[in-house]
């Protein structure tokens, strides 16, 4: 007879629900028997593979059989000149994922607490329980951070708070002085993560640029990511912002080659390829806008959005037709994993993608 | 005035030792002022990219802006296949360093003991203590593993054991007697993990293929890689083989996306293409013929090793020796963290590394 080896695991492993990532295009294929799927499922940058990009990546391939240079000596270098910061306040990370699970493991004890927002990103539980720490979650507040109730729920032991801004899958965003009033008022040995993932995409005016707030609260990790706007998700590469002895300590504890060779370099070039980033934000905005009129017209509420994504509420359990733009070809993503079972998440795609995804639905609309 | 953040931090990142890499080729350059140096360093395959994995990276390029298939499907069946196991017994690891960190974050708590030999992977103690959880380090027997003292220090709080096959940096191996003797007569609530990064490169006759034995013992963990022979170090990718029960557990607590898309790409056809890695065997046997007869008629002794790596022992503190190397732009690996200072670890290059190796250490002695 074998052992039960859930029982010989961690509490953390045992309790932990794993991430479930958006469907594969080719999973729903093969599965559906369906040809030409789209997928506006993971907010992934649909205007494809910057050039430059491409041949940093082809002029390293002779390198494969070696280590990357575990400092990412290169990378942060190139990140400190943006940021206009040192090499020691930059962390990298198998992506921001990485980042986040970091600096729990860094900060967090099983006795300790992590506090986050209802309907936030669904990495931080994952990371918290994984170490089988408590989890303090604030309910929301028109889907958004209520950052009042976020700084009354501080307990003596609450050791992180993690802020998704904007926040996935809601997509609503916290302001300049409403973050600043909530930092200032955070005792200073509390870690906090800001998770800025789609910080390229936030064109509000309130919308605050918090890597220049370090020397200011230096309890602050601000998290970012090549995986949105810069267009490599396939690769895993993310940064953490922060105090230097902070990155110290999330140095210690990642793993000495976290960060590939192929990721260090097309990152490196990625940073300076400005135009891509432009034009994916420019695409980006025209589709947010072409989906939120056929969202009027269609009578359907949504939660405003300045990311590559946004949510929206079919008032109704949203699988079924989650389902139905499955059978039609078109990948999006059902949140109700997050407590909301009634809407949907739909990234922003090129214009041909949005417009399918808008037919589609309005074909299932009219149907049911 | 600023907080303390190592008093923030866990036990275990307080007390974590960083793993430190192998000197990079161009760190040596610039700070040497030195041309052409050679790293053997990191035991990385010294052969070159296989052109199978060049044009399937090279075909696949355009996904990038694409996650990777968190559940790497693909790879997994390829090694479902290769092994003749289920895909329920492969997990994936952003290296196998990944892996060896998985096992322990799935079943070690603070409270448990973590045990392995003295000379063993760096990796261990800092997975362990990244935990805050026991080390329990038994002295090496010869320089290698010596399974009875390490069966008789397993305490009631031992979670995981271990085992290097062959360990680096000391090259030794355990016979598949031993070897099968040892996990007979550990507790079936005790994890084992075989680490076998070396595997391919192995052949004497009585090294054993662990991999054939999960269903005799349900408890064990083997964990491979593709940065060694396979030629893939700068792709981090690695594998467990285990029970489905264990490989859940593993994936429960990895990140969703920890292997990225080129390297699962690059896996699956290095997997594939036989005759790069036996070609990398072969140089491999040839070169440390070349090296250990040069260490015999220099005097030198040397620990017997079937890997791509050798140890040998200067009779006295390594690291002037080291830098020495150094100086004449060779790269070798002082090993002192592992209780080895009069030891150095020297990988198997191309044939004219390891005579330019063979030249430089000559000179070295010869004027010392």
């Amino acid at each position: 007879m074998i052992c039960d080896f859930f029982k010989l695991a961690t509490k953390g492993a045992q309790a932990l629900q794993p991430y479930q990532p958006g469907k594969p295009i080719d999973e729903l294929e093969r599965e559906y028997g369906i040809k030409n799927a789209i997928k506006l499922a993971s907010n992934e940058n649909p205007t494809g593979i910057s050039p430059l990009v491409i041949s940093a990546i082809q002029a390293h391939l002779q390198e494969l059989p070696r280590y990357p240079d575990g400092n990412g000596f290169r990378l942060k270098q190139a990140l400190a000149k943006y940021h206009k910061l040192n090499i020691d306040n930059i962390a990298l990370g198998n992506g921001s994922n990485d980042i986040l699970d970091l600096v729990a493991r860094a900060f967090v004890s099983e006795q300790d607490a992590v506090l986050f927002s209802a309907h936030a990103f669904a990495v931080y539980p994952i990371v918290t329980q994984a170490i089988g720490a408590k989890m303090i979650i604030v309910p929301a507040k028109n889907w958004g951070h209520d950052l009042t109730a976020m700084r009354q729920a501080i307990t003596p032991n609450t050791k992180l708070i993690f802020i998704a801004n904007p926040n996935n899958p809601t997509g609503t965003w916290v302001n300049k002085t409403e973050l600043q009033n909530f930092l200032d008022n955070v005792p200073e040995n509390v870690i906090i993560v800001l998770d800025e993932a789609y910080f390229d995409y936030m064109d509000a005016p309130d919308y605050p640029d918090s890597s220049l707030w370090l020397d200011r609260y230096p309890n602050l990790v601000v998290a970012r990511t090549f995986s949105k706007a810069y267009g490599l998700a396939a690769l895993r590469v993310g940064y953490a912002l922060a105090h230097p002895d902070i990155i110290n300590l999330l140095n210690r504890v990642r793993q000495p080659f976290n960060v590939n060779t192929l990721a260090l370099i097309a990152a490196e070039v990625a940073l300076q390829d400005r135009a891509y980033i432009q034009n994916a934000v420019a695409l980006n905005k025209v589709g947010l806008a072409t989906l939120t009129q056929a969202f009027d017209k269609m009578g359907i509420n949504y939660i405003p959005s300045r990311a590559n994504f946004i949510t929206f509420d079919l008032g109704k359990p949203a699988l079924p037709i989650y389902e139905a733009l499955l059978h039609q070809g078109v990948i999006v993503r059902p949140i109700g994993s997050y407590g909301m079972p009634n809407h949907l998440r739909v990234t922003v795609g090129l214009p041909e993608e949005n417009e399918r995804f808008i037919q589609a639905l309005k074909k299932i609309l009219t149907q049911t």
